[in-house]
């Protein structure tokens, strides 16, 4: 018997596939398909921590045209906890989401967020931030939780390997990474129901060294996963390098598979991530920097909160259909920041949420037309070009 | 020439008129027309105190079946200023909601919110509580301000007597309150555009003093007003009073014009001073609370926060048509709430707006059908029974 949870939720469509409709230099355009929906790629995943894109209602999401979010392992696992979300009939219901959901490992955060860390060949034992409870992670738990909570997309359990490293560290942790993807290989397949309507990516990690990536990628090609995202980036090492890691360790990427580069970033950090062949993006950026008073225009992030707004009756930005754009003025968010009302962070995070949907919409019609050298650089000069004038 | 921001907003419609359609004991039910809409009584606005219903969008306020909504002088005069809002086109372009606007007079919260605060004959002079400037309030100033607002309903300035007064500081508070509504009337009048598509409330004063109180209407109906507030209550002196207070000022209100119980309040609140004849209410129960984790039900207010809720798959309150309740289980909105997730408090201001708008309905349809007191009765007695039993 099919438990409820992994009941089809589609059988007339397939469990994963990837389809590459063009591509330009290294960039690719497509779709994924999955039982619960397409997903456009190069694709943005607005990112949904605990249950919820903060400050948004699902179906505003969906319409600003996200074709799946990114739900935190760690988070959830702590609050309401994996089990709870399962018996509610698990997170797409919980959080009345239907569309694909993708869910990291945990790993990260618990190495970020959590007290008290123990690691060990086993995987991590730490202490909830929250309540000070204690729990062990590893690729066997980390399968679990994101199989009860009925997650899409699973991410393998890997250790997310910290900038700077040396090359031994470097190595070990790719290595510990590597025997950990075959344990997340075996444990996502072991629950058979859940397996039938989900898929498992692969992590490539190896610091800024060009040959352990290579080894990583073949050690996950060989396992064998639905994707492959690019792990350890974005950690501190700064735009020039993390080009630097993609333009050596993308040309060795698999290519028939998704490739997706996590927790990236700004809008110019997805350009050139996509210039160098990657799918899929997510990051907290749009939704984080709605709730402190940013917000991304075409010509570059503008702060909300800033005196020059407080006057002005234009729209944040002209070329938006967002109902921050097409409904208020720059004076009423710069008011409403001001004021520490949620609706400024609400419109914000609205705004900045199409804003990244826009991006990639134009990125995927830019590749669609094989003119994708032109639209970057378009958009790095008018990104660099800086606000409107104050009228 | 007029000014642009008091061009007739509708010249098919009257300036104000307010037919009752139907009488049941002191209550009635009836609709107040005006420029920019018709009100539905008895109404309830919801507070928009700084140009936002608080964590809500103004279509999603229209929605719910607000027919008006109050903002608040004291605060919108100190940021962004009656002045820029002015300059951006009035208050209803600021915060894009074009139904009727009620601004209260500023004097209740300059003495409950503002520093160093001194007290005249010609008004009050104080310190803003957010920046320490200093401001004068008077009467003409008060018209001034709602004026530049562009409010539709504007209050009369006075001063709300505190609770508890002794009849000889109750005298010369009413008495000084009726110098000040004079002073309104002159001041409204004056803004001649503005008055040829706004109105003008006075506020009945007199603390638990009937002959004060009937006092106090005189001199209103002497002045004239297009509809009477009671002011003075709902500030200390407990449900009891507050009824006595209305059983014997209600029968001395003019009957032809709309009567508002500033401030009120509990469903049970609003209930019983229907059933007195009062015909509008305001407060900010509905979304304070929903802030704070309460959600009103038809057997009373609930504490979401409550570890009972955190497994239950049941909406807040089956009765209710709100998207918290058609899309969300109640441990849903647990989880956010303890999380403190934005969207809990939007979910929960959501469906209390909505419970305090099907109530409004379902005393406007009572009345209307002559089946008050079965209605209120019943009321009572469900509010009274508590909630539903755990699963
Ligand atoms: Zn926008
Ligand atoms: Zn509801």
């Amino acid at each position: 018997m099919t438990d409820d949870n992994y009941q089809d939720p589609n059988p007339t469509r397939e469990r994963f596939s990837f389809s590459i409709s063009e591509t330009d230099g290294a960039a690719r355009t497509g779709e994924i398909e999955m039982k619960r929906g397409s997903i456009r790629t190069p694709a943005f995943m607005p990112v949904g921590t605990a249950g919820t894109v903060k400050g948004m209602l699902p179906e505003n999401v969906e319409e600003l045209g996200a074709d799946i979010i990114l739900g935190n392992t760690y988070h959830l696992m702590l609050r309401p906890t994996a089990e709870r979300v399962y018996a509610l009939g698990g997170l797409h219901k919980f959080m009345n989401w239907q569309k694909p959901i993708l869910t990291d490992s945990g790993g990260f955060q618990v190495m970020s967020l959590s007290d008290l860390r123990k690691m060990s060949e086993e995987g991590v034992e730490f202490k909830s931030h929250i309540d000070g409870s204690k729990h062990m992670m590893s690729p066997e738990r980390s399968m679990e939780i994101q199989r009860l909570l009925g997650s899409d997309i699973i991410m393998a359990f890997d250790e997310c390997t910290p900038y700077p490293a040396t090359y031994d560290q470097a190595k070990d942790s790719m290595e510990l990474s590597m025997r950990w993807a075959q344990r997340s290989r075996d444990g996502f397949d072991e629950g058979k129901d859940h397996a039938s309507i989900a898929a498992l990516f692969g992590i490539v990690q190896g610091s800024v060294y060009e040959d352990l990536r290579e080894t990583s990628i073949k050690a996950l090609s060989e396992i064998g996963f639905d994707g492959y995202a690019v792990g350890g980036l974005a950690v501190g090492e700064g735009q020039e390098m993390m080009f630097k890691v993609l333009d050596f360790t993308m040309p060795k990427m698999p290519t028939e598979a998704p490739r997706y580069l996590m927790g990236v970033g700004k809008p110019d950090d997805i350009v050139g991530a996509v210039e160098r062949g990657i799918d899929m993006f997510d990051c907290v950026m749009p939704t984080r920097s709605g709730r402190t008073g940013q917000a991304f225009t075409w010509g570059g992030a503008i702060n909300m909160k800033n005196a020059r707004h407080k006057e002005d009756p234009r729209p944040i930005e002209e070329k938006c259909g967002c109902p921050a754009c097409t409904k208020y003025s720059r004076a009423y968010i710069h008011h409403l920041i001001r004021a520490g009302e949620m609706l400024g962070s609400i419109l914000l995070t609205w705004h900045n949420l199409a804003f990244y949907q826009d991006l990639m919409t134009g990125l995927r019609e830019a590749i669609g037309q094989k003119r994708l050298k032109e639209h970057a650089e378009q958009f790095r000069a008018d990104y660099a070009r800086g606000d409107i004038d104050p009228l």
